[in-house]
């Protein structure tokens, strides 16, 4: 069975539409671009597509690579006090000299639609309710509860401990209840975790899941992405291997990828 | 091998003590008891002795059962404001009309000695440093290097996840390379994941681990402490079954118990 991410995104999609449509106020999202980076020049046209289809405002301010960290937190602080905006974005990766979370913690919680700041980490942790979670960890979270995967008491495998991804992805699924381990780089027996688990969420953009799983109703999420020796798409899965004897499996591209774009729309749709 | 906490604090009394004498001022711990709950009372005491012994400033400030939540906050807000006080605890449990969560809320991170702010654990879980770490888990890892166990690429099981000792016990492990499972009463087949583990911590308050440990060096932390039908102080380990296999064994008391105390002074006696 194929977690169909294209299809739900969709589906999500058109949800907040007709949300943002109710509101008494436009969101406005900010999307704050430093440099020229192809990838994150499409990852923030991407972005403002998707805002459009929604109904979203969104404002793109393209800084130069020049820009010192300081210009930079003085920018954010303007956008936090400013009242029409309630959303920013501050597309990474950004340029050496300047420090990512410095920057990261100086959104204004409320305006942190990426979920990043340590406000927002620390109450997911604690259980409390954040004002956003980190878009890509709540779509895989929409994405399982669409196919009626059970989180409960499920073994789950996160493998890769970004902020991004895996950390608040092992959150969101002890939350759900989940036994959740967490692997990584450091992680011995990583093929034995995986094919004992019912769920696995791999985010680490190498080929690390590749064995025959044990359960026959076991879930892949795949969240790696990338281009291999052939220029092809692919991510961290085996998927011909794999899904031969997984019950679930999302593809790349068209499983995690357009879910986390459709989250991110769901949180830039909140208005605090 | 025991894992000797009580050894393990008096010697980071000592240090602390130490560290003290050298600071250019005197730190100063406020603990707020609210109510005559008899435990919180002798839990309250002890961290007076503790503080008295190493040189710390200590104020408890007792307030009556019958306090608003307004009230306690603004208590809490004169403590931050205060630049005489540098540490600022509340001892749970607090009265049920009271939302605890609102209260640690409100303590500055700052002055955050316990850790459990918001600020302090968000910081933890995205790697970068909070100004304190919690109390308990933050004695473990000292008793764990105190005896120079592996903890990189070890398989780590952290069974409970309160905020106060299993949850950030999970994020400190990790960022120490451990792979980490986090286990809690929906976990299945809990026995089979503690039996294989290199390091299970246990912090339940109920007999959970009782079973033959696989591996030799195994290292078994037991943070469960609780009186049994018999009123005999025990823990979350049936100590005279899994010390037999496992290599190392916190015992109750005198493992955990004291390293949090001790590790609480590691933190009163920062000063930011």
């Amino acid at each position: 069975m194929i977690l169909d991410g294209k299809a739900l995104s969709e589906k999500v999609l058109e949800r907040v539409r007709i949300k943002v449509q109710k509101l008494n106020r436009q969101p406005h999202l900010v999307v704050i671009l430093v440099g020229d980076d192809t990838s994150s020049k499409i990852y923030v046209k991407n972005k403002r597509v998707a805002a459009e289809k929604v109904g979203i405002k969104s404002t793109i301010v393209e800084l130069p690579d020049s820009i010192t960290e300081q210009d930079l937190l003085k920018r954010i602080d303007d956008l936090n006090n400013d009242k029409d905006v309630t959303g920013i974005l501050v597309q990474l990766p950004l340029p050496k000299h300047i420090d990512k979370n410095k920057v990261t913690m100086a959104i204004s919680p409320k305006k942190d639609v990426d979920g990043f700041t340590p406000e927002n980490v620390g109450k997911l942790a604690i259980g409390l309710e954040p004002y956003f979670y980190p878009a890509t960890p709540q779509g895989i979270i929409m994405l399982l509860d669409e196919y009626n995967i059970p989180i409960e008491g499920a073994d789950a495998v996160v493998i890769g401990r970004s902020n991004i991804v895996g950390k608040p992805m092992a959150q969101m699924l002890l939350k759900r209840n989940a036994t959740v381990t967490m692997c990584h780089s450091y992680s011995k027996d990583l093929e034995c975790k995986i094919k004992t688990a019912d769920i696995v969420i791999s985010a680490v953009g190498k080929k690390v899941v590749r064995c025959k799983m044990d359960k026959k109703n076991s879930v892949i999420v795949d969240v790696g992405i990338y281009r291999d020796s052939n220029g092809r798409l692919t991510g961290d899965v085996d998927f011909d291997l794999v899904s031969k004897s997984a019950g679930y499996i999302s593809p790349v591209p068209g499983g995690v990828g357009p879910m986390t774009i459709a989250s991110l729309m769901y949180n830039a749709s909140k208005v605090y």
